[in-house]
């Protein structure tokens, strides 16, 4: 089955321990659309101005991402930079510079209006909601969030996740989101305000995946040299939803294959600057890797 | 088999978000042994002073722990106290008064120098390597270090590494020892000073497990309410070491359920203040913990 991403398209300026690198093709909808593409067809919504290269787009389309619903306005495209500190597990961001994005309202293409697994990027509640509003009866759908929506919207936030099936959050939101310092009980609370599965990503220590009949824990893959997190976590969302809206039915087995997967899109990612890594890989390579992950886990 | 553990008895003076606790029973080798009791006959080697209380004689007496190589010597006994901060993951020495453990010269009585199974609680390199020059020929020995004695005597330390079987560590002292910032480059690295088996902890986050021929990751025990963590590793420690010291041999599926047992047995540990809660464990409580464990970590 078909996939719905909504999110930011952007170009980032990246300092890591590794070097620096201007200008990368980033954004979560490009991290999340080159990570389930490996998975399923996936329709990627979003917007760019109009000084965003044919390369860019070709590089998406050749791998069978579909821009239908890939709006251009006039002005440019969404620019972030920012620098990693020495262990990765920091980022400061330098400058941000929203552009088009400043004021992006979604607007799903008529065709794309009952793709049923939709995975709403990190974004305002009201964005986010108005996707909702537009789609008809999707039968999965997961959003993300930040920091800043559980800070100055949480009401619009409450409204929100009554209306989805799945959170993903990292660990300082999901205590942030909850008032709970500890992660376990943060991640049990959150379900309290609708989504029936939660999931914790807690970077290199792995995620959690909390429901009310089920908690469960991954480690990340071993990775040993990370280049460049940017788009860690939009990675590991599209290798979740890509896995996921190819299943027939939404189960347990299959949620935890799929946040294996999307624990494999994520190390990818991580391994290369920008989407170097997850744009050059493969099922094979991603097979492989899923098996490596389920050795090291293996009990 | 009969373990053998060597290291520290205490009063500790503990500050939690739950509360303040002074003069509570603890120290490496009382965690140790209230965790590993659970498994095996252990016999603990330490020192205290005179003012070292019967009742804590007894609580560690009826449990089954061996004291016959628990010197009492003139003075008082090791006091240490501290505070946590609100999240658990920090805590400050506020006060360390070495007392009689000050010059603690391990003695491993005649009758124990036979034990097969030994773990070196942390202490000065020179001090560990004395154990093992009192000791013959055991099967499996394993030991604990901390920042110290990687700052002030590697050269000791490297020595005590070539000569032991395991080194279980947390996450930044691998850091430290092998200068790199990436776990499971830093945890392999270590392999390289000589021990067939580095476990490195990561408190909440669980723990990796490194040898030349494969690496296992182990997600914490989904405890909820984290009371007090001292001794936590000295808890996962006796677990580990308290399983393999029944096992008929030392291989990789009894290792892994070794660290699953360890983490049972800090994860009761931590959730009440020092060693109250693990004392009051029985091995029915254990094996229910190891099952819930077991499923939260299931694939």
């Amino acid at each position: 089955m078909s996939l719905l991403v909504v999110g930011s398209t952007a170009f980032d300026s990246i300092e890591t321990p590794h070097g620096s690198k201007p200008e990368l093709l980033g954004g979560s909808s490009t991290y999340f659309s080159l990570a389930s593409r490996l998975f399923t067809k996936t329709h990627l919504v979003s917007v760019v101005g109009e000084d965003f290269p044919r390369a860019s787009r070709m590089l998406l389309e050749e791998r069978d991402v579909d821009l239908s619903g890939l709006e251009t306005k006039p002005g440019k495209t969404f620019r972030w930079s920012g620098r990693y500190s020495a262990d990765m597990n920091d980022r400061t961001t330098i400058d941000v510079q929203l552009n088009t994005f400043g004021d992006f309202k979604p607007k799903v293409p008529h065709q794309l209006k009952s793709v049923p697994n939709v995975f709403l990027a990190n974004g305002s509640p009201a964005t986010q909601m108005s996707v909702l509003d537009q789609v008809s009866q999707p039968r999965f759908v997961v959003a993300d969030t930040m920091d800043l929506w559980i800070q100055t919207d949480r009401e619009g936030l409450g409204r929100l996740l009554s209306r989805i099936d799945g959170l993903i959050v990292n660990d300082s939101e999901v205590k942030q989101l909850t008032g709970h310092t500890n992660l376990i009980r943060a991640g049990r609370a959150a379900l309290a305000y609708g989504p029936k599965l939660v999931i914790v990503k807690k970077g290199e220590h792995g995620c959690f995946l909390f429901s009310q009949f089920f908690h469960f824990a991954l480690p990340a893959y071993p990775t040993e040299v990370v280049v460049d997190p940017t788009g860690a976590g939009d990675s590991f969302a599209g290798g979740f939803m890509g896995y996921l809206a190819n299943c027939d039915t939404i189960n347990l087995g299959n949620m935890k294959r799929a946040v294996a997967y999307g624990t494999v899109t994520a190390s990818l990612t991580v391994e290369g600057f920008g989407v170097d890594r997850i744009a050059g890989a493969d099922r094979h390579t991603v097979d492989r890797r899923y098996q490596e992950l389920l050795q090291f886990i293996s009990f």
